[in-house]
């Protein structure tokens, strides 16, 4: 058997596992209508595409406003709910801000543009919190004269900053500490735990007048999609309450315990997935969505063992801060791309096409899982693609391989799930930065509008650009073109 | 020996290794002044960080022009020189173009965008190629109606549609096809020579009268920084216009060897390499710029190699056309950006600074080699740093280990070569993007302003962000955000 017959052998080995089970529509809140075309918040989505063209966001505002809820809820038995502070980078959109604080979600910002922006918007400042791990002292002092609710300090270098310039404008901010549980990745972020380091924070922060230490902050490293993964942030947080009770006497008005809650129909693809895509066309297996935890028992168990160890402990229930991402926003947004060419199959078997959307737009396709819909199917029967965007890079590949009914240029495809870091890590690679718009009740409205080609040169000594001194050639060969 | 003892003893290993060598400052046309900080084309870079505010892109253009002037060189020995069409992709900065353009390089495009900027530019059609995986009708119509030089089709998918679109407008544009050469990667790019896939592409479009079929076109996979791995390219599409001429009678004027030719200090990381600094933090070891294929060498060996097939054969010497890239002007532009913060050494002995340049705008870092250099150091002894961006993300990790002098919040770094996908992938990831200068024979000149906070928005209606309805609410305690 030569090489080729072996990788032949292999491919039909790998393909023939059991094939990624299909989710049914309306965990993405969408229906099919009579003619099999998709629907989503009441509007058919090949209409939007012809209305605002292709690529083009679209938010699901029931969904939204669902998830915005959902966080906000109190679980049952628990004294009080957690306090959702949304966080800016995940996708800071202005209109889907606006909607959020509208529910009643503040604002988590790192970096002087998202606290200009939280501000802009009109978001009280107690309605803030203000993480970065290297703060400027420009923002920092926006932050001070605004009365901005928590400045979660990343570690003893910004003691000192922010303490001075508090000083200076006699003004005693609200304070937060960012720690590391042990174990835990610290990377550029917060003090550990276990090496004395955090508590030798707290202690040089409680020293300074014109801090009100209010705070504990940490975050995990990668998600939380299992009770395991919460437990392993909050037991260690609450013990170390503990011990800044007992050893500083440091009774703290605030807990965060950051983000990082996963979004059920995303994960992260193990680079085995990807190579079994790519070399032998296996389309990749979705993680089961009951398998992550959801927003409800999230809330539940972190609430109630917060809730349980105050009582054991005879202390005041501490406000529960939570800075969710993708777990609120993840789900809330898909890509609609249609098709620009189909190309004739390949050795491998698998037809190429080419949408017009790639890691311009979709940045996280190639090593998350994000569901690929057709919009409106010409056939039950599938056929394995390769899937790519439309730059002139092989890098641009989004689906190694994925079942799809068939295939030709024009059709609409949706990419599911793109509310987390699709927008933000969006670039201008080759083409300008598609709309967004939103749907509800079958009403659409337009929350972002497409970006023009002049807008991609709008920073670029406009006068050249637009009214080009000749070069003082007529048109012509290239030679031509030398001065 | 427990695992932190031995991880202890394995980088003392690994870091015993040579350093990484250290070029010197003229590699990148940098010189020190008497105080010891850098300077490229006479300017000094702390002072133009004061006047531009950091992060900032600073373009050398004597470099660019030196570059664009190397490309349109005749190679001793031989009749002609090549003829260069940029890559637009690669760094798709109005005043960049337009100064490659008037040194007499043409544009080669790879989307909508691209052609309407190059026509905005006022680049003659004549000297503008078209590439691209999936053309628009649209752009193919424009690209016909202006009369642009080369139409690369990209396979048969492309030769009934652009045909198509010539004879509604009576015209018979210049096409290429692009092929791909025996023992190459397709991915969604050309017809392969090796299955006849390419030579039946050429039989099809010959036969449509409204297309005139001038030209060849390839890549190679990856990058060619050997003479090895252009003759890979150069070889079999100089043995397939033989077997065109001797099956199709078909002629042709040209010859479009594509980019990818290597920029000598960039080189891309082995994943062996980027783990090794994460883990031991061993500084990654640079390609030897001397061991790679200069632009000298490469128009010598290619030209050289053409003119000789053409006269062996006795056939007209085909016009030479080359889409470089990174050869261009990857070396061409930096990126200057200061220090936030510094944190105290890690458990591994790593002192974390945070820089104001990340991810957002510097992409490529952490999978290339990059040389970084202080720009005014406070010392000559070096110690180990780790280097992140200012993003509220453990990804954002430019430089796992690289030996600098000691660094204080405020201290000026230089990052090389960033003139090939720093500008096109950065995102507005947490930040707006930096502004980029032109230095010259101690000139200043502001080729793109920063991007503003406002920038930003300015396509999210923009009434509800600037006047923001207020949310009829005083400012208070979260609960008060509820409507």
């Amino acid at each position: 058997m030569n090489r080729q017959e072996l990788k032949h052998v292999l491919g039909r080995v790998a393909r023939a596992f059991p094939r990624a089970r299909r989710w049914p529509l309306s965990t993405w809140g969408l229906t099919r209508d009579e003619t099999g075309e998709l629907k989503r918040g009441g509007v058919a989505l090949g209409e939007l595409l012809e209305r605002y063209r292709s690529p083009l966001y679209v938010v699901d505002q029931a969904r939204l406003d669902g998830n915005a809820a959902r966080f906000l809820a109190t679980p049952l038995g628990c004294a009080r709910g957690a306090e959702p502070y949304y966080s800016y980078k995940t996708n800071p959109v202005p209109r889907v801000l606006q909607r959020l604080h509208q529910q009643g979600v503040g604002a988590e910002v790192a970096s002087p543009y998202e606290l200009w922006l939280a501000l802009e918007l009109g978001v009280p400042p107690a309605a803030i919190v203000f993480d970065a791990p290297a703060k400027t002292p420009d923002a920092v002092a926006l932050a001070i004269d605004r009365g901005i609710g928590l400045i979660n300090l990343n570690g003893r270098p910004e003691i000192a900053l922010v303490a001075e310039l508090a000083r200076a404008r006699h003004k005693r901010p609200r304070v937060g500490l960012r720690v590391v549980v042990p174990g835990g990745r610290a990377g550029q972020f917060g003090e550990r735990i276990e090496t004395g380091a955090a508590l030798e924070a707290f202690r040089e922060a409680q020293a300074r007048p014109e801090l009100d230490v209010v705070g504990l902050h940490s975050h995990v490293n990668g998600e939380i999609a299992s009770t395991a993964a919460l437990e392993a942030l909050v037991n260690p947080m609450l013990t170390f309450t503990e011990q800044l009770r007992r050893e500083l006497g440091l009774e703290l008005e605030v807990l965060d315990f950051g983000g990082n809650l996963a979004c059920p129909t995303v994960s992260r693809l193990p680079e085995r997935a990807r190579r079994l895509a790519v070399t032998f066309g296996r389309e990749p297996d979705p993680r089961p969505p009951e398998s992550v935890l959801s927003i409800e028992d999230y809330l539940a168990q972190l609430i109630g063992q917060v809730e349980r160890h105050a009582s054991a402990h005879g202390v005041a229930r501490p406000r529960i801060f939570l800075e969710p991402g993708r777990a609120m926003t993840g789900d809330t947004m898909m890509l609609l791309t249609r098709v620009l060419s189909v190309r004739g199959r390949d050795e491998a078997g698998a037809t190429w096409a080419i949408l017009d959307a790639g890691i311009n737009v979709a940045e996280p396709v190639p090593h998350e899982y994000h569901h690929l819909l057709a919009v409106a199917p010409r056939s039950a029967e599938t056929q394995r693609y390769r899937l790519t965007g439309p730059s002139c890079t092989m890098g641009d590949l989004l689906y190694p391989a994925w079942e799809l009914p068939e295939l030709a240029a024009g059709d609409a495809l949706a990419i599911m799930d793109t509310g987390a870091y699709f927008v933000p890590l969006s670039t201008c690679f080759s083409f300008a930065r598609p709309a967004i718009v939103s749907v509800h009740d079958g009403q659409v409205e337009e929350l972002r509008r497409a970006e023009t080609f002049e807008d991609l040169v709008a920073r670029d000594g406009v006068r050249d650009v637009r009214r080009p001194r000749p070069l003082g050639v007529p048109a012509g060969s290239r030679a031509d073109l030398r001065h």
